[in-house]
């Protein structure tokens, strides 16, 4: 049932091991969705609760503790031996009383770990300042130490069949893209659009089939193009206005995310203009991206490129994207902009999305692309231009 | 914009501020998505940034701070005076040397807010460790105090707008759950099913579309019904096996979620005999949910009722629910449990979802209900009976 090999896991685990020694960590508790899940092979939708891989020196694979009725989900997808699969009983859950923490804890004592360098995701979704508030009390004997992105940090280079799943996401969110462009018209309600989208985005292709993507659709319309992050309505599409479509699709929780504008007529000069703009730019950052290359001069090539055009952009222009949960596909690691001096490796993946927000419009354009030594190779194929319609 | 009369929402901020007096504090952090949403209105898939909602006794209106390029997101959203929404730059985003809680802790001081005693939600999803850390460290006049579902408690006595949104969501949910009987059948991929479900949901009825659901749709199926919160690969529909449906639909963010199961030919006696007690049990819990009952009456109720069965429950049947985001559509307040001694209101809307799983199957039957004097009101009507099909 996990989606790689078990070998692969233990290389992971290896990487991990090998980080975690470096920075004088015994025993790391990964409580990010994304990192138990590459550690482990554990998915499902129960990170609502509280709950750990455990990684130690002492320890040949990690040891999942989850709620009690997630414990059979952790023996469906992990490839770890059920004696390493520890379920919590229900009174910890969202008690006032007590927190599942305090049995993580015990758990952790009992098995020996509780000694020791301990670390952390301190900036973790779903690991809340309650969580190690229980763990540090529950732990005496422990030191902790800020782990926050560590297992992330071995995440960025993908193997083989990492990649593999991003090309089969991207076969899905070129047909995602493709409905969407077929679905918005003037008088059609913006749900009916997400509907179809959101539906595109599961069924994928007849050879494989998509899972749900860390944001849901969005695609603000008129003067909601000033802004990312709103969600749809139900009033309709308007002529005249245009539309971000900020869309993915996912396979087995990696994701091929994509952002594209559409215009209902002729668009206003100034969207036009600015397309032809950042599509440039778009195109220096991708040809710019690498190995060896650093994040930041990644964003100076974009910049570069944009000069001439008098449009300015404050906020960053890419990250670090592949496996992850809702609410976010990037991975907190690189991000293209100044003063991000990481380098390039072959075989990183990140999203290039240079959002241009103003007053009352916007525009976005984005590739979700591979690092190669021929640089950013998008993996899916989507006309890059503003897309007009009517 | 705002989905609330403006004094609906100064409603709940005078009970919010009334249960702050009581405990003795003078300004809150509210960073859980829904409670932003319910103090003010704003919606928009950016909580996977630091943000939050600001109320003091020394504030008219609530101050909302977010990540720059969501703050018109906020503006068009929100019922507040623009001078109220504040976004801090994106080199505070996701960065290694500078936390966007730094940029907060600056701006509640210079507002005069970083004196007396600040409230903050110790324990809400996206409210990190790191994040109190930076605050702590950044407001060194405050003392801090938790404030964990002070503002969820407000909510879960329901308005009759609101009450009207989760019904809206009621008759979606009752579509949802018909596209879902005829969708699965033998044969069928998973994910094709839950394209057809997730699009139920979203274009909801020509009245009104739907919003997206706090949690995925959950459709686990054979082995995997034992446990409740795997989602869907691509594998087929097997005759002869059952499927557990855990669905909602959302309006506004108000949700009303909806369990069944499905069996894909002659059930086994211990599945049917099982469905009939868990139903049996779910009236009973029904009966007893009138306004000051206690939330463990409500569970002895279903215990009651499923003893002769020789079915025993170890986790809660149910909590109450309404506005949210995902991961949970819960409001982390009552729980139907023992020891939950929590008194029933009029109004109050809860999710009793009396759920069973064994070591290799499950059952699940659910109704979202709303108190009322003569009993637990489900707001949508689906037959409860395990669905046989083929």
């Amino acid at each position: 049932m996990p989606v790689f090999e078990r070998h692969e896991y233990l290389a992971r685990i290896d990487k991990v091991k090998t980080r975690m020694a470096a920075a004088g960590i015994d025993t790391l508790l990964a409580a990010d969705p994304a990192n138990m899940n590459y550690l482990t092979g554990y998915d499902g939708w129960s990170f609502y609760t509280p709950q750990v891989a455990v990684v130690s020196a002492a320890l040949a694979e990690p040891v999942v503790i989850v709620r009690l009725m997630d414990a059979n989900g952790a023996k469906v997808t992990t490839f770890l031996d059920h004696g390493n699969i520890v379920g919590y009983p229900d009174r910890y859950v969202q008690s006032t009383e007590r927190h599942p923490m305090d049995f993580i804890a015990e758990e952790i004592e009992r098995r020996g770990l509780g000694r020791g360098v301990i670390g952390l995701e301190m900036d973790a979704y779903y690991f809340t300042a309650a969580a190690v508030g229980a763990l540090t009390r529950g732990l005496p004997n422990a030191r902790f130490k800020d782990a926050t992105a560590l297992v992330n940090w071995v995440r960025v280079v993908k193997s083989p069949r990492e990649l593999q799943y991003m090309s089969e996401a991207a076969r899905i969110v070129e047909k995602v893209m493709a409905t969407a462009f077929e679905a918005i018209r003037p008088g059609v309600r913006q749900c009916d659009a997400a509907a179809l989208i959101y539906k595109a985005e599961i069924e994928g292709t007849p050879e494989f089939g998509g899972d749900y993507t860390a944001f849901v659709p969005m695609l603000p319309t008129g003067i909601g193009t000033s802004t990312p992050h709103l969600t749809w309505s139900d009033r309709p599409f308007v002529a005249g206005e245009a539309t971000i479509l900020e869309l993915a699709a996912c396979r087995h929780r990696y994701h091929c995310p994509m952002a594209r504008t559409m215009f209902l007529g002729s668009p206003p000069p100034r969207l036009a203009d600015t397309a032809a703009a950042v599509v440039e730019g778009l195109n220096a950052a991708l040809e710019a991206a690498r190995p060896g290359v650093t994040a930041e001069e990644v964003e100076a090539a974009w910049r570069r490129a944009i000069a001439k055009s008098g449009l300015t952009k404050e906020s960053r222009i890419g990250y670090s994207v592949g496996l992850n949960y809702p609410p976010d596909w990037g991975e907190h690691t690189l991000s293209l902009r100044p003063g991000d001096r990481t380098v390039l490796q072959a075989d990183m993946t990140l999203h290039c999305i240079p959002g241009i927000w103003m007053d009352d419009w916007g525009f976005e354009v984005s590739e979700c692309f591979r690092v190669t030594p021929s640089g950013g190779e998008p993996f899916a194929r989507v006309p890059q231009a503003l897309y007009l319609k009517g």
